[in-house]
């Protein structure tokens, strides 16, 4: 496994800078020991077990924080501490769907974040059925008025998970649409690529001058028992969802670090989201992601100190629009952050990385490119955005590394009922582990200056 | 596809029989064809998107009856009705389970089948694991009192299916052993081979001397997490089971028949059930079995009339013990049956047959292997059992013929959520309508004499 050529890249730093040369580790040594680490299983195994579904506010998601600052703590971390933040809390409600006529049976529905609520005992009207985003935003202004629109479209699945942000539209931003020409409720078919009966929740945005309407996503299945119906006539629908804003509650941020030698250096800031929807029990999101860059910082701190200082953050909130990102920008952003780099994609093999760095970190790549190809990582050609958490100190000018998780199956679970620990697989965990310990060997101890990127290299978040 | 010894087979009944030479069809010929069956498709799409779920004794029952009705007079067969009779009903209620201590979260919990009913607030008690039926057995009388039973277990995957009957146990009769011992409530790892968050329901029986506890499933993933709280010390559950006993209903099986040619004969009998559990719309159980058994009968329909009569049956109330099965035999148990066959383990490929037949007809089983191995259908050394709905008339003493249908995905879905027309592979459904059609092509025109099984030969059910 390990190349003549991964094992040149490890020397690479020794050799570039001879002061460095006593506490340098070995990145190949450091790589191939994380295939057996175990911490990182323990860890997603232990937040979903021991708290479980950790809402945006939620006192599950304080008890999580407790757990994490006990855990990370108890790891030998330093400067371990909660930063707390205040935010608006959504809060679900009961929620069915049933259809009345012509073919009565129930339909397995979720409220989607944001959504707006019906009276308890629901409401009851015709279906309106839009094939995609362009037939509704194609229907006629008041022409869904007392109509419940629903919006269907066929998720393609992708190992870049890049048919997300296209098909996501629908739940982005469909509700609003739909609000705005008249709809007393919306119902989507689920934002997945899996054929199961697991609503997929997940926020939507109204916009500032639309009152949330109704809003809730149908299975995959469900909605194509749905659109059956509709093949053969008009469907009437009930539709129950009585969700709540319930004010401000306190969420958080929970950090942790390895020192580094060299504080002029600069931070490097990695971590996942602590915060979780409320279906399943937050495994592959974000559970591993926490898993994957903790146990991976672990190793450095059980090694030499970096030169770099490793922070990890696990955020808070980011399920529901980002507030625990912007509190920490807020508190940190003027601090010197070298590189950023994050994990949300689930816990699936890293397949490709892909980086935006500032001209003098170059050798930086080259010697990533070898230590991670025995992982079966190849290095590809877009720009770093580095997700929605560390996005913040991204924009602001850091550099950003993206090891990027195989997409594949993640969308089957994303925001479900499913997503728990059984969708991990622990032997691509630990290549997880193994790549983001070679990459933070690399960067947090690279002799090369990491500076700010220009404002015209940064990458799209 | 068509082997010489195929042909020669499906020519062997007109060497056999001159006198049927002029109508027996080509059995290779009416397989083949079958192969591009979409009437099978039809009616599991039609049943499970135009009723859904269908619980035996509902008001939904009562509907895919008329449906079916309907259906099957208008694809044309004969002597279509509708035989209706009384059964006790069974109706679930509210359902949540939640681990008050040391972990808060919520587990997904369904009812099984004749469950008792806790108060609406429901109970809450500590759980006392048990890792088998062994386990349970062992425990002292008494030795519950206060407590919820949860029992585990590890249902093996299997192509035949066999780790249902020793699993299925602990659904069984599993409640009826915890309610002696003291139990309060019992929740049992769900019987299935998925790791998802489904609950798998089904009919339990408490026994005549035995009160009902409140008796619930966990889907095998809460299962999962509620033994690895175990694992760290006890545990406080929250259930809430609100299930009722609603008296006697109406329930029913449908008819149709393709009249043969030779009433002397005796009849095929065939069928699957249209009743289903609720969580589900019954694709793969067992609308698929409906599905597969009519369409091969209305290829049979559509040619030149058979030998022997096929009578094709939906029966009702399968999933809560068979009245269906019961009725049926008590008004018809009389009746010359010369052979039974019943379609009930999905919609997956028949991967073997076996058959139970007397002597004399062993010359059709020779034929069967020839017409069924071009399928990838091999014969069994077992005797054939029939099912739940034709055993009554298979211990009665009329030939059976198992067509085996590949299980390994089957425990997956079996009484979940997720049995849906998704499920359901149209490839493989067609590939059991041909094997139905070869099946009954030369068992309902065979020249053979189709007498009884006797009784120290027949097959276990």
């Amino acid at each position: 496994m390990i190349t003549r050529s991964a094992l040149a890249a490890a020397l690479l730093p020794l050799l570039a800078a001879p002061a460095l040369a006593q506490t340098a580790p070995d990145v190949a040594q450091a790589r191939d020991a994380a295939l057996n680490d175990t911490l990182g299983y323990e860890i997603v195994s232990g937040l979903t077990t021991e708290v479980g579904p950790r809402p945006a506010g939620s006192a599950a998601e304080a008890r999580a924080r407790d757990w994490a600052k006990a855990r990370l703590t108890a790891l030998g971390f330093k400067n371990v501490r909660i930063e707390t933040y205040q935010m608006a809390v959504w809060e679900r409600g009961a929620e069915t769907a049933e259809v009345i006529a012509p073919f009565p049976q129930k339909l397995r529905v979720t409220a989607l974040g944001q959504s707006g609520a019906t009276p308890a005992e629901g409401i009851t009207a015709p279906v309106v059925l839009f094939r995609s985003m362009a037939e509704l935003n194609a229907a006629p202004a008041g022409s869904l008025a007392g109509k419940i629109a629903f919006v269907t479209h066929a998720m393609a699945r992708a190992q870049d998970g890049s048919g997300y942000r296209q098909f996501g539209a629908v739940r982005f931003v469909g509700p609003g649409i739909a609000a705005k020409k008249g709809a007393i409720a919306i119902v989507i078919k689920s934002v997945g690529t899996d054929q199961g009966r697991g609503p997929h929740t997940g926020q939507t945005n109204f916009g500032k001058d639309v009152t949330p309407i109704p809003a809730g996503a149908l299975s995959v299945s469900d909605a194509a028992n749905l659109e059956r119906m509709l093949a053969r006539g008009a469907v009437t629908l009930k539709l129950v969802l009585t969700p709540r804003q319930i004010g401000m509650r306190e969420s958080g941020n929970v950090i942790a670090e390895v020192p580094g030698t060299d504080p002029a250096a600069g931070i490097v800031l990695i971590g996942g989201h602590l915060d979780s929807w409320d279906l399943g029990t937050g495994a592959i999101d974000d559970g591993a992601g926490l898993a994957i860059t903790t146990a991976a910082a672990k190793r450095l701190l059980d090694g030499p100190a970096p030169r770099r200082t490793i922070r990890v953050v696990w955020f808070g909130a980011e399920e529901v629009g980002g507030p625990g990102a912007a509190d920490y920008f807020k508190r940190h952003g003027g601090e010197r952050h070298a590189l950023v780099a994050e994990s949300d994609t689930g816990a699936d093999r890293v397949w490709r990385w892909q980086a935006t760095l500032p001209d003098e970190a170059k050798p930086i790549a080259a010697r990533l490119t070898d230590a991670l190809a025995p992982l079966g990582i190849t290095r590809g050609d877009g720009a770093a955005g580095g997700g929605a958490d560390v996005g913040p100190v991204a924009r602001a000018g850091a550099a950003v590394i993206d090891l990027n998780q195989d997409a594949s199956r993640y969308f089957d679970y994303h925001h479900t009922p499913e997503d728990t620990l059984e969708r991990i697989d622990p032997a691509q965990l630990r290549q997880n582990i193994a790549a983001w310990t070679a990459m933070l060997t690399i960067v947090a101890n690279a002799p090369e200056d990491i500076g700010p990127v220009p404002p015209a290299k940064r990458g799209a978040e």
